[in-house]
């Protein structure tokens, strides 16, 4: 099977004109790629978890690329033309946020905060206001909004399985992509993408441990734990 | 009279309860105020300039806080409760978007490019999108739109005297304040806030001549020949 694409955590293969293969990969990098390992198995539990957070959000009429599983850690999806964008919405400032504006650790965004930023690692991944996605021929300002819509329906779907988990979601990050002239919810929905932590202890459950510095197998404990209690509500 | 503020090129006094005197510093400073320097007269280039630009803006219709002049280097404007917020429009790439987005040198923003910028030196100048404006009460998603309708009513005036000029607008920032709940012009209007070429040379005649580290002598050349142009077609 022809592989079209590699990237940090991910491989593609195309499966039919109309179908990829989203191999999960078992590497975790922080820093735009500048920090990178490798956890054995945890490709295979962020797609078990992106699928299973994919299927929820379809049967809460969101439109997703996934189509099912072909191995553990491989997901059968919608081939899309992917928008090199990444939507970040915000319900609990931490992260870049707070270094970047005058905004504190733990502050609520109510409504939430959404932000785009370009998929550009040696930029840094800039944000990105709509004139940018316009010039850039990302996306107009009509499919921003749209964005922005889907963004607050998919929060609430987390939200309240993350709170029937007894967690606190911070923050989650998606990527879309255009298919028949629409936009629709690609990539993964992972603790690779999304901030969780417990409401009472502060503890992180997401990949703010790798990138603080955690042990390795404290990070993989983490996820199979999420995983593990996901399978039990949903 | 009361001073009730300072910032690096202008000093603030309260006149009465609805208007101030800005007064026209001799002050110079790039890279959110790392590299200063005197040049003797340029705030009164400035005062002169900006005035000028203020009154031509009001004769098309746009409310700016201009009143009148107390002195060669002195305004005399409406109070207003400002937003501390730089508002950018772009007519052709150059300066921090060049190096923040794939963006070349000279490329043509056809519409213009709107930013808001966060008025924080040390954390400098981040970008905002509406959401964190609204988020830091700064104004909400209206508000902005109004805004960018008004830079785009700024642009279309002074791109036509600039023209005149037989020179070429590339970007001006704005600052805009409150007044009687209305959001209007405030701040200045100079070579320090825009960005003027010659299109056949590229020569350049505003502020980036001191960014670049041209002599102060030919930065306040520069300054005296645009306003005198200025006047020659106003
Ligand atoms: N349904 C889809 N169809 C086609 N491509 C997809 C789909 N879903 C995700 N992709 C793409 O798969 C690629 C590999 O994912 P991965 O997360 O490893 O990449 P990345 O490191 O985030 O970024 P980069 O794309 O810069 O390599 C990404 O470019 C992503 O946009
Ligand atoms: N009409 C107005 N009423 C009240 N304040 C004004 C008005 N117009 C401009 N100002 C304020 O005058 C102050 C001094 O201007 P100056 O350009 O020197 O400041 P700055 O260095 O840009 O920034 P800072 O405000 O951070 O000192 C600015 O804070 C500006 O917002
Ligand atoms: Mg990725
Ligand atoms: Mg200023």
């Amino acid at each position: 099977m022809e592989k079209i694409s590699e990237g940090k955590t991910k491989e593609v293969f195309l499966l039919d004109n109309d179908h990829v293969l989203l191999r999960f990969k078992d590497s975790v990098t922080a820093g735009d790629g500048a920090k990178t390992d490798v956890i054995e198995g945890k490709g295979i539990l962020n797609a078990q978890t992106s699928a299973l957070i994919f299927r929820l959000l379809e049967r809460e009429g969101i439109e997703t690329h996934y189509v099912g599983m072909k191995d553990e850690r491989t997901i059968i999806a919608k081939r899309l033309t992917m928008v090199p964008v990444e939507v970040v919405l915000r319900n609990f400032a931490t992260g870049s946020i707070v270094k970047r504006l005058p905004i504190s650790e733990d502050e609520v965004f109510d409504p939430p905060i959404v932000e785009f930023f370009l998929k550009d690692d040696a930029r840094h991944d800039p944000l990105l206001n709509y004139h940018h996605m316009r010039h850039l021929k990302l996306m107009n300002e009509v499919e921003a909004k749209e964005i922005e819509e889907v963004m607050i329906k998919v929060n609430e779907v987390l939200r309240a399985i993350v709170v029937r988990l007894g967690l606190k979601l911070y923050d989650f990050k998606l990527e879309f992509g255009r298919r028949d002239g629409r936009l629709i919810v690609g990539d993964e929905i992972t603790l690779d993408s999304m901030r969780v932590r417990d409401p009472n202890t502060g503890r992180i459950m997401d990949k703010d441990l790798y990138r603080k510095g955690y042990p390795l197998d404290q990070v993989k404990a983490s996820y199979e734990e999420f995983l593990e209690k996901l399978r039990s509500v949903a």
